[in-house]
This record gives structure tokens, sequence and C-alpha cells, in this order.
């Protein structure tokens, strides 16, 4: 069943029967709600590449548990997950459930490692219940207050923004590090870490509110709105000795404002490139391939993609520093929280036109 | 006086007059022969674009000394000099001499740190004679034999092969390292030193001739022709397990054949693109910029260019090896001597024909 947005309210609305139960009975309750890809995208994904069905509640069997989502993350490598063609991670079939990291709780177990009411991070997508066999999970760091942090600032985009800047990036004290997306779940930790390092930082978003948040409560240097057409200009007055990491999330125009006035040694971590992502084809010539390897070469740029579930081994040094730096406000953190998760396509979908401010979850149960 | 390739030839005899003295007297001789750069080139260059000049030879002052070259290296990256535009180094300006580095020796010395008779690497350029206050200059290491091998194998190529395989390339044993140019200066060491870490080596040459070298002589295991139209189909026949190092010193066709069959986690030294530097405009799209951007974020590739002046902190290191692996037997090296500088500018032009065969090194004295 392919769903409009009406439909995915009233789907929402004839499945709210089976919570009116109440959290209590939700365990025993015979409905798990999952949002399945329905089709793939042509470009910009809408709300009918999604659908929400209704199916039994997973069993448990020998050693695996059950658990209920709490928190489902939503963030922009899901459009990858998407496509038919290989991206970095296998894709998400059609039919199948949308891919997604989650807070989740042990409704029951029967593995030794688990108890019921035990919190822990999963990767059990778009659905309100899940069954794993424990192996892929992790119990929630006590130190991850709220939970929902664990998605974000403490979690994935958090260790991303971490290993991204620090271990590819290496910013170095007094040089100037551009982001853009710059107040997004990743990029507003890797702006706030590079102002901890001791760099000038520049940032780039959309709205005039964001770039507001960036300088006045994120602490960054200067911020540019890529609205602005005469954003390249305002880059290089923003940057007046150049700039020594970019941390690529966006591509598109801000690469293009970017690229001009990389200093020589400059390192462009790759995390993201959401501007590209519903690209159906190629921009036209002439072919920059070559300008771009040559460029490279004459300034000794290094640019490197990485995915940080290689990074696992920079966990404990990264939980280590960051419940240190939150504790002691030196980093600062926005949630934009969706409540329901028959709300999770349209949400997802406002990444597209920057409509969501902050790290973007949805509050499942 | 910009010089064809007679006058270059006539220009050369009415010199040799001042050397028909002989070495002994050549010290005192009043004629420094010099090749400056004429004109800029457009495209490709052209022995139009050299002028050979007799100039009087410099004469040292306080601290200074008086260099004659023995061997002048030529290069690739020269090419680059020669352009208006800013490079990873300064231009050369019309007028001036062609930079390059030289082995030379000491004529006469008014610096406490050498005395006539040393034999020295400098950066004395194009022609007979040069002044230097020491400063840019080191004496031969006396493991480097013949001498001219310090502007080879033992030299800045070497170095260059040294630190951008090892440092940038990390290969690892079992890897496969493909490498074009895989006969000159730079790729002929890449290729070796990648086989003495274990790897598999594919090397990507010109003639057949060169492949069969690279294949019998320098111990690739395999080596394919960038003149055969299937190239792309015979490289990935020679590499199974794709691709994990691609040393650059190409571009153009090596490197379209090299990037579809990249690995997740390839690294791609970017030292040269010689096949880039004679263009004049860039080819017609679409624009894959954001194709190769994307490519990097899906396999985690790192591309990262250099230069082998920001390595001299390795150079004990690399003379320490690569002296051994040369005794040893396990570096093999070929050069390819001109005589002459007044034929530096044809020999010169050879590279962007694949006319030279090994390391280009011209005899001035």
């Amino acid at each position: 069943m392919t769903l409009n947005r009406r439909d995915f309210a009233l789907a929402s609305l004839s499945t709210l029967g089976a919570f009116a139960l109440g959290p209590a009975q939700a365990a025993t309750s015979p409905v798990n709600r999952r949002i399945v890809l329905a089709s793939r995208p042509v470009g910009a994904p809408t709300l009918d590449n999604f659908a929400l069905e209704s199916v039994p509640v997973p069993k448990p069997g020998d050693g695996e548990l059950l658990l209920r989502t709490k928190y489902l993350s939503l963030d922009p490598y899901m459009r990858g997950r998407m496509n038919a063609g290989k991206s970095y991670a296998d894709r998400v079939e059609l039919g199948n459930v949308m891919v997604g990291g989650t807070v989740s709780e042990v409704v029951s177990s029967q593995n030794a490692a688990f108890v019921a009411g035990d919190l822990v991070t999963a990767y059990a997508g778009w659905q309100d219940y899940s069954v794993s066999n424990g192996n892929d999970l992790m119990k929630l760091d006590p130190r991850i207050k709220p939970s929902s942090y664990a998605l974000g600032v403490l979690g994935m985009p958090g260790l991303t923004a971490y290993v991204g800047l620090l271990d590819i990036g290496e910013p170095k004290p007094g040089e100037t590090v551009v982001l853009a997306a710059s107040t997004g779940a990743v990029g507003s930790v890797v702006g706030q870490i590079a102002k901890l390092k001791g760099c000038r930082v520049v940032g780039i978003a959309g709205a005039k509110e964001k770039c507001a948040y960036a300088v006045d409560v994120l602490g960054y240097d200067a911020c540019i709105s890529h609205y602005d057409k005469d954003m390249g200009r305002q880059l290089v007055e923003a940057c007046p000795d150049g700039i020594d990491v970019y941390f690529e999330n966006v591509g598109g125009s801000s690469w293009e404002a970017v690229m001009p006035i990389l200093n020589n040694f400059a390192r462009v971590p790759i995390c993201g490139l959401i501007a590209h992502y519903n690209q159906t084809e190629l921009p036209s010539g002439p072919d920059r391939v070559s300008l771009l390897q040559s460029m490279i070469l004459q300034r000794s740029l290094k640019m490197q993609g990485f995915i940080v579930s290689n990074y696992r081994d920079r966990i404990p040094a990264f939980i280590g520093d960051m419940s240190v730096w939150l504790a002691q406000g030196k980093i600062k953190y926005r949630e934009d929280v969706v409540d329901g998760l028959e709300n999770a396509p349209e949400a997802f979908l406002g990444f597209f036109s920057g409509a969501n401010f902050g790290k973007l979850v949805v509050r499942v149960s």
C-alpha cells in the first residue's frame, strides 16, 4: 500500500486503537506498525516512496529478545539506502522496513545478556517492534542522558563529527575550519569541536535563523547563508587566511564556494553530499574532474571519504570526551523531535529542503 | 633569441669553441651556456619556447662558490614552471634560466663549507655554470654511485616514489598496487618498492618494449599498454581483487581505467598528471566532479596530492633503504642519458610523447 500524506494520517489513526491499551499492554499488542520502502525515488523522494503497514509483533526465539522502539534517528544517509544502486552499505529492498538507528527498550529477553527494561541502541529501523539476537545491540551508556542523545551528539552523528574532524581533518590551533549544514546533527558538533581546538570556524547554513544560532549559540566566528547569491564573496571575507579544513557534508554550491580558497595542505573529510543525493543526471560540462585532480596535486590537498562504522575503536575516546564537553556546557546540542512513527517520512523529506533544525529524532513510543 | 631545432644545433656548435680548450681551462672560460624560457607554451611545449644563450660565467662573491653542472635532471614537473599561472612552486619568468636539479662540481669556493672538487646536488638549472651561497646545496652522499643517481633513484624522483607510495599509499602485503608511467623515473621505483612490500603490482605503460621491461626486469605481475583500446578490460583482468593503491602520475585514460575498480579504502597519492599538463581547455561534459566526490565518499577513498620538497625529513630513511636495495639488486634502475645541454629541450619534449625510457638525465660536462 503506497500512502499519500492523508493516507499516512489515516493509517496512523487506524493503528491508534492498538496503542490505546496503553504502554503496559503494548508488549502483547498484536500490532507492529512499520514503514517500508514502497518504491524507489527518482530524484527527490516523496511520501509515495513509503508505506505504513501494520503487522503482527514478531516473536523472539531462543537467545533472542523483543525490542520496542523509543526513538528513531532520521539521517540523510538513508536516502542512499533507497536507491537501487550499490552504495557503501546495503540498499533497502522494496517492501522491506526502512533502516535506521534506534534507542529501544527490551520488552522480553531470552538472551542472558539482557533483561526486560534495559535500554539499548539498536538498528531496528522505522517500526515499533523488532527482534534481535543481541549481537547488534549496545547497552545504553549510563553517561548518555537523555537517552535520545545516543542517536545524536553522543551517538553516530557525534562520532561522525569527532572522527571526521579530528582523525581526517586534523585541525591545528589557529587554522580555519569551514563546514556546511553547520547547524545539523553532525555539523554543529564539528564546528564546536573545532572551536574547542582553537580554530577559526566559519559555518554555511540556509535560513538566517540557523546562521544566527551558529554564531550566537554554537560560537562560530561567522556563518554564511547559501541562500545569498554572493555567498562566495562572503566566504572569502570570512576566511581572510583561506581554508585549512573543509568538512564536506553537502557538496554543490558550498563546495564551489570553498574550492577556490582551500589552502595548500588543506584537508577535506567527505562525510556527506546531500546536495547531490537527489541528482538524476550530472550537470552539463565542461568536465572538471581533471581540474579537481590538478588542484589536489598543486595544493597538496587531502580529500578522504569515511564512514563512521569503520571507527568503532574510537567510541570510548569519543564518549569520554563528549560527555565531559556536554557536562561542562562546551558543546551545545539541539534536537528536532517529531512525535509519532507515522510522521517519520514527512520529517525525513525535510532534509532536502532544509526544514529541520537540529538533530532529527522521531519519538516512537 | 628563439631557436628552432636547427638553430639549437648551430648554437651548440658555435659555443663548442669555448669548450675546445678542454675541461682544465673550462673553469676560466668566459662562456656560460644557458637555456632560458623564451616564450610560454600554449598546449604542448615546442623548441620555440626555449632559447640557448651564451653569457659570461658568473663570478662568486664573498661566501659564495662557483659550480659547474655535470648532470641536469629533466622531469615532467618542469612543464608546470613554464606556465604563467600559479602552480605549487614559482613559475620561471620569461628570459630566465629554466629550473632544474643538477649534480654539480665546485669549481672555486669562498665558502668554508665547500672546497674545489666537491660534488654536490644543486638546483642550478639548465646551464653550464652557476653561483650559490651554499644554502641550497647538499654534498653528494658517498653511497650514491654513479653520481647521476642523485638525480634519480637516489634523488628527488626516488624520494617521490618512496614517500608517495609508503607514506600516502600505505600499501599492505597482498594488496594490489597500480601505477601508470610505470617504467619512468618515479614509476619504476614505486612499482619495485611495492613488490618489496609484498603487493601485486600492475603497471601501465606505452610502448610494448616498456611493458616487457616492467614485467621481465622490474618484476611487475602485469603491465598494460595504454595504446591498447581495451586497456580497461585488460586492467580488470590483471586486477582480479580490484585496486588498493593507485599511484597517480598520469591522469587521463589511465585514471579512467582505474577509477571503476578502486576498492573501498583505496589510496590515491597524486604525484603528477602529465596527461593534462598540455591541456588548453577542459573536456566537454557532463561535469563529473560530483560523481568523483560521491565515489570518494561511498568507497572511503583517500586522494592526496603531495610534493616531495615537503618530505625532507624522510631523506635519511630513504637513502638508507634505497642504497641497500640497490646494492642487493632488489631495485633495478635505468637511465636515459642525453649528451649535451643543447639537447635538453628536445629531450624534455619527449616526456609528452613517451619517447624517453628510464630516468632522463642530461650529461652537461
